[in-house]
């Protein structure tokens, strides 16, 4: 390609740069893509570090390209007369972008007589189509995930019931408590998880909701563990639901269905499918077996989130498996969770992560599925 | 102030929106303020769970508004056609947005015909003063940094010293086990950090290198520690210089410019001082001590980085006390850290939190300044 691809982040939270670096850095820097030759304009503090780490044609030191600047006249030059200055040599004129580059510094640039355009994701068309590298990294992400979940697994299984309760050594079993032992043993394997969901009963009607307080017996409690690797930076992505004590026949009938819908999806997923045909297809099985999505006494319930999404450097990147139209491509990882919500009966989620084959699709998750934990 | 402002962003990544709603989410959605009036847009996903949990005065279903877009002719309406069916009631033309607002979107916006006026950090001016809330939760984190740091300190001072390598209980003391530990030390405290800087020797000349390996003895080690509350999501940010031996002279006259230099910071930094000053302060007190700054033999040397910067719900924020003007007002608070690093030395820093005062500045860091651990 013979454009010239510019982005301007902090690589620490801006997954294409470090994607096409390699290199962490908690303040924005600059990356330059002229006829495929990648170079990075650094600061003083991260000149040396980026030259030693980064997968990177050339490093440049940004103080040398503002002194430069200085030099033709520019009073107090910025970050773009730097990147303007490093342009000069190259007679280029239009510039490609990510869709989130920073409006203010594409408004400096415009100002600078460049034609800036922002792309849609995937900015790198490479970073949808995992690598065997990439996968054998999201693959160790899940093994720890999944030993995170046996843990947790483990704990609800053992407590006891008193009345409602779940009580365990004696005192009452919370999510946070659960949530506290789920990240420390995470983080002894490298992975850095925030915000799992450890939530029971009504509270996992709200599917991002966290969970709080004591968890509750016979009632649904839903999983979803979604860590980042320390070492790779890669994420994985799981959900369970687990009942300590007897599900109601309704929790078992959605518990039945959603794991119905995940087979669907396994069935479908293969390259060139529309992620929005597998996703009315849960959607229409689960209006067959008699569960209804919609607004009903002002709450949205049913299955009211997409059916997945990508995984990588991101714990949501596309593509989509919803009603948005995405079409699959062989090596893309996705999760499949399918979920049931209905106040009165709780949350039910199950969610694996696939990568799409050339044939079909193949799971990446090896965790059971088991609702009644005795 | 009658301006509208706009943000669209995952208000997990953007502080900015965290701030205004204290709601947090992995996806983006929509905050718009008219005349003072809060409000964000949602999708069936986060409505239910915004309603209850962010503290702005409406939340209103992104599905609602992009049905009615769909009644006015609109194909296939965007997130952008809901911001504008969102406007339609309020005449607006004109929409304040911060400087990192996502390119695409803006463009997108201008297409329908507003004026997007990116401003520069600070979005919202209260950000960069903290309330006593926030000084409390800034110092609650930093009370955690000072307990991890303690158990770092409290294994080099154990360490023995086999040749010139650091060994504890009879294996060799690495910067990745003291890191391991220090990341579970902290989120036993509900404190996340990560890439936190340990680093002996050449290894620190480069500020931003984390540190691997085994350490050695009498050579000084950097520990810069910066953790984020899971609790309350303000970080804190601290550094101390080491040496497990006897630190060369050179170190000790290095460790003293340096406390010196922290020193001529306390005692300037005042309401009104420009952040500026007190950085050129500490460079020429360098530089009378003898501590030149500068490419050497291809590195650069001495004291390259800023002296400090504001810390909240973001690790670096406004202000800066660099070589940026920036003046600093009663409430900011900023780090005060300066360093210096030198090939064949290795590299000191010390780091201190303050809040600025309407008479001078408080430490906000208990910890001890200690270079010699017996």
């Amino acid at each position: 390609m013979n454009e010239t691809r510019l982005i301007i982040a902090a690589s620490e939270t801006d997954a294409n740069l470090y994607y096409a670096t390699r290199f962490l850095a908690p303040d924005p820097f600059v990356y330059l893509e002229i006829n495929g030759r990648k170079r990075l304009l650094m600061s003083d503090l991260e000149v040396d570090r980026a030259t030693s780490q980064a997968t990177v044609d050339e490093v440049v030191s940004i103080t040398h390209l503002l002194t430069a600047a200085r030099r033709r006249g520019v009073a107090n030059p910025t970050m773009v007369d730097a990147v303007d200055e490093a342009l000069k040599p190259h007679r280029v004129t239009r510039l490609v972008v990510p869709g989130t580059f920073p409006l203010m510094l594409a408004d400096d640039l415009r100002r600078h007589g460049y034609e800036v355009a922002p792309t849609a994701e995937p900015f790198f068309e490479s970073r949808v189509l995992k690598s065997e590298q990439e996968i054998a990294a999201i693959t160790a992400t899940q093994r720890a995930t999944e030993a995170g979940t046996q843990v947790l697994v483990n704990m609800i299984r053992e407590a006891e019931i008193r009345g409602d309760e779940l009580w365990l050594r004696g005192r009452p079993l919370t999510s946070e408590v659960l949530r506290k032992l789920l990240h420390l043993t995470l983080l002894g394997m490298e992975c850095i998880a925030q915000r799992s969901i450890i939530a029971g009963g009504e509270q996992a009607c709200d599917p991002h909701q966290i969970g709080t307080g004591v968890l509750k017996a016979h009632q649904p409690i839903v999983l979803d563990i979604f860590p980042q690797s320390a070492a790779t930076r890669y994420f994985a992505d799981m959900s369970r639901t687990v009942v300590k004590g007897r599900p109601s026949p309704r929790v078992q009938k959605m518990y039945a269905a959603v794991r119905q819908g995940q087979e669907i999806a396994f069935r479908m997923l293969k390259p060139g499918v529309n992620g929005r045909d597998v996703h009315q297809a849960i959607l229409d099985s689960f209006e067959q077996e008699g569960f209804k999505t919609g607004e009903f006494g002002g709450r949205m319930q049913g299955f009211f989130h997409g059916t997945g999404h990508g995984v990588g450097l991101e714990i949501h990147e596309p593509p989509r498996v919803s009603a948005t139209s995405d079409v699959l491509q062989t090596g893309m990882v996705v999760t499949v969770e399918p979920g049931l919500y209905y106040l009165g009966a709780g949350g039910v989620r199950l969610e694996d992560m696939v990568v799409i084959t050339e044939t079909g699709c193949r799971n990446l998750t090896t965790f059971p599925k088991v609702l009644e934990l005795d």
